[in-house]
């Protein structure tokens, strides 16, 4: 007997399908590649994926379906796709708000949109037929209401189940963690306000932004300087502070969690979202970042064989790390890759979505620690290299941080012409602007490859107050050797040159602001064409807001971490002579395995 | 080919067994029936599983496995029954630490003892090949080292493994829930340090038991009046003062818990044991008092359709409710079957191990509330009747509780003889005492069945000073026939008579000290032969200790109250009838369905 089906047509789309007797309308239509919001994960309970039946069977209304339909006040011929099994043919139209939103988190660059699909989610329930159930108990009613009878609430949501079944028998909205942990319980209809906070903490800055759970929108963004850099500039004075003082740990714990409930008060403050519907973090920082906000050590860092004590934390409370935002609020550490590659990195590389992409592709973030990722194909090999304070404007006689007043642009045009940020007379010379000049210098023969200025008093003038020392420029080619070298023993590890790679991702701010030529003309960035380098801006916080959106990403990067290879570069033989020869200024080379 | 097996001699048990090649010497001596102790189940990592090889192959000591068994002075010629595999013929020697203790809980009565296999273990590791594996971090090596990849490490947990390595390389002890959760890590070897706390809340007596979780043992047991009673002598008044007050539930969850910190400073002093050695309490009691206990509302009990906020609760962490144990502790507090039959019953279920047996059994709990669960093979069937107070001495002119000066006991010999706790001058009389003196006065004519004192002043003389009124008898005939009603319904709705069942088990104190043939004559006990009717005691603390000391008993006990189906009394139509023929005074007769 031939297998009977059924022919469904979807407007607006005009998309023609086939569906078995039986089969549910949902799965129809994501098989159709007309995703829907299957926010509750077809349970029936949060009414997002409505279709309006133009032609075809329309079943009887099922109490729950039509109290969720009513309230979004749709009509007798709408259905929600979860429950709808096809027993005919159909004709029906896809609401437009019942589409899966996809979400564009990285604001520089290609990377493509996420499905909305966040860890914490809210839905509001009618709790009138409770009780009438043959449930043992209201918690247990909750569970069957829900479709989830492995439901675990935590002690607050069941006083509140509790108070919420005395006061008020009409709607009730339960915040869920996952699909079955209960974070709490709240009276009346509040999904609207559901939101999160993403964070990347960096050494120098921290940076959150507020964002709406329900529509993956940004509800504000702030920023501070990392208030830690009272306690080193960089990464190795801050580990080595805490390494030499036993309270050091809890006060660098301290600085970063204030500033982080800071940053969350003047976000709330200038949204007007209270903090209290504020349910999660997801916090992306380097693995040194990471251990402070936890309040672990970080001394095996400091030590051969530099270890961290851990690589993901999973979900924990935010109360446990002394965040003030719902009582019941969780946060989730972005897992570290290794002791020097840490959750920024692998945030990232979620928000590059490199995993997603079929080629090779490189990720670097530069920094005063600079991480670099090779992917070939399917394998991740990654490894950190220290370039020390030069890009950060540390360590050289004029230079300076990216504020205004810093040269952070050059040309050249019979002499160095200099910009500032902010347009304001130049008071030194950030990162940017120490590569431009340096390129600028090589080009026009004021610096010889070896890194010698050619100039009898052995400086570079840049204007009448400002000039390069012979020792600044040896700091910026050291540097510069350090990520050559990086990439290049990566590429070589892999048996790959540069002209291998689909496409070069440049993270962080300094890369963002990066001459292309200049950089390519030091070696910074490999001799590729404009379009396979791709500046990333903070992907951080961009991955971090990624992982905020959506459950399944956060499984994703947790296999990822497992699967990059680290790739140590100070254990490897070579690794003096590739820096050696990195030293030189010029393109970057081919790779030596 | 014929399948090659070897023989396995197995000393001092004299036990012959057969093993395939390469079967684990472990799950041959299980299958032998001769359980040993897999502690940690089968990683490796306890050294508990010790067995000497007499004769037979003696492959080369692993590494751990030397040092586990260097650790417990045993020589070369012993290995762990979980890492050696059978490749020749055997002849071993079981040592007698390495057999698994069964664990007596029930302290009378005839339950089986259970096998040890607590959820909260101690094992004790070298940490000085730390760091050397091929681990991302050092608590991915701690997972390595334990055999759990999916290990899960608390904050606390985390900061410590940071401390640790620095401060020692060599042993160090993880305190285990569960397979993979890990609540706390200690310097040293300190397995021998591991503590639990049975409790059992009642709503008269509170009674905690501290246990030595490697051995099962008691280490001591406190008890205290149950300070809520402040608040309301029995759960009824207690309910209703705390659905009457807001702040009433925070007062009663305070009493409760203060109560049982003192009950643990107690122990804790009385033994040596330092609270921080005790890392979780397993607490028995009935719905309102584990709701109390949570701070969680009992309103939803207060009113029709009487339902409890929640059932089970899981293993939450003490701290969450107070409780000053190990920072890290956990307590499991035993799942309510439902609304009016808590976990103080499912506890004395699981310690009578009614499930267990193959029959038709009734579990009875005598006291203000009466709960009974009707076993008719594979189907438990439970009710609650409230027999109200008089069991406990309440409401009757001369009643008290069992206490010094209470009369007890009562026999005739030509008028009553009575006898007091304490031997002391009658000051009133106890629940067993009421029930000896309405039998009596029913055998000899004082009472008629229906009650009535016979007497022209309508009153029972007991002696110079005490007498029961007709109010009196009317009372304790109304809640013998509150008991009776629900064995009768019970066992009718069954399609039972009491001559159907094989074991009646009586928990609670009240029980305990009621004269047999005193009890089957008012119709309060089935009139079964002596031998069928066993009384258990403070069932709820033993099956709360049987709980604390084995993992796979807490999985069994939820199931369990899944499974039991709920009679309400108050809603079967044919319950008057009954209870007013059960007012008759005389033995129980046959259910009715």
């Amino acid at each position: 007997m031939k297998r009977q089906s059924f022919t469904v047509d979807i407007l607006p789309d005009r998309v023609h399908a086939r569906a078995r007797p039986g089969s549910l309308l949902a799965d129809v239509l994501t098989a159709a590649g007309l995703p829907i919001s299957l926010y509750c994960h077809k349970k029936g309970i949060c009414g997002k994926c409505a279709v309006r039946v133009v032609g075809g069977p329309l079943p009887l209304l099922q109490p729950r379906e039509r109290s969720l339909l009513e309230s979004r006040g749709l009509g007798p011929d709408h259905r929600l796709a979860c429950l709808y099994r096809v027993s005919g043919n159909l004709v029906l139209e896809i609401l437009p708000e019942s589409r899966l939103e996809k979400i564009e988190v990285l604001e520089t660059g290609p990377a493509a949109p996420i499905l909305l699909d966040p860890r914490v989610k809210k839905l509001a329930l009618k709790l009138d037929r409770f009780g009438k159930d043959a449930a043992a108990s209201e918690a247990e009613a909750l569970g069957l209401l829900m479709g989830t009878p492995d439901l675990a609430l935590s002690l607050p949501a069941l006083r509140e189940l509790g108070r919420l079944r005395e006061s008020s028998r009409a709607m009730a909205t339960v915040v869920l963690h996952g699909e079955r942990e209960v974070l709490a319980l709240e009276p009346g209809d509040t999904t609207a306000e559901a939101y999160g906070l993403a964070v990347d903490v960096g050494t120098s800055t921290v940076v959150a932004e507020l964002v709406d759970l329900a529509t993956g929108r940004g509800a504000g963004r702030a920023s501070a300087m990392n208030s830690q850099v009272s306690y080193g500039a960089d990464i190795v004075s801050r580990i080595t502070f805490a390494f030499q003082n036993p309270e050091a740990l809890r006060r660098l714990q301290n600085a970063v969690v204030r500033q982080l409930n800071d940053l969350a008060a003047e976000l709330s403050g200038r949204s007007g979202v209270p903090l209290g519907r504020v349910y999660e973090a997801v916090i992306a920082g380097n693995t040194a970042m990471s251990h402070f906000l936890a309040g672990v050590t970080v001394d095996p860092l400091a030590r051969s064989p530099f270890t961290s004590v851990f690589g993901g934390l999973g979900s924990i409370a935010a109360s446990e790390i002394g965040l003030d935002l719902h009582p019941a609020a969780r946060v989730y550490i972005v897992p570290n890759v290794r002791s020097f590659v840490g959750g920024d990195i692998a945030a990232g590389i979620a928000a590059a979505e490199l995993p997603l992409h079929p080629g090779s592709e490189l990720f670097i973030d530069l920094g005063t620690n600079g991480e670099i990722v090779l992917k070939k194909r399917d394998r991740f090999t990654a490894t950190s290299t220290a370039a020390g304070p030069a890009f950060e404007g540390m360590s050289i006689s004029c230079g300076m941080l990216a504020v205004p007043g810093a040269v952070h642009r050059a040309e050249w045009a019979s002499g160095f012409r200099l910009h500032t940020i902010g347009g304001v007379a130049p008071r030194g010379v950030c990162g940017t602007g120490l590569i431009d000049i340096l390129a600028i210098g090589l080009e026009q023969g004021l610096i010889e490859a070896g890194g010698r200025i050619t100039s009898p008093d052995r400086k570079l003038h840049l204007s009448d107050r400002l000039s390069l020392t012979q020792q600044d420029v040896r700091e910026i080619q050291l540097a510069a050797a350090a990520v050559k070298t990086g990439v290049r023993l990566l590429l070589g590890e892999s048996g790959m040159s540069p002209g291998d790679l689909d496409a070069v991702y440049v993270a962080g701010a300094f890369g963002s602001f990066l001459d292309i030529r200049h950089s390519r003309a030091l070696g910074l960035l490999p001799d590729l064409g404009d379009e396979k380098i791709r500046f990333i801006g903070n992907s951080s916080l961009a991955g971090a807001k990624r992982l905020l959106l959506s459950g399944p990403e956060r499984t994703a990067v947790e296999a990822l971490v497992k699967r990059i290879d680290h790739v140590s570069l100070a254990s490897r033989p070579d690794f003096q002579e590739e820096f050696i020869r990195s030293l030189e200024l010029g393109p970057l080379s081919g790779g030596t395995s």
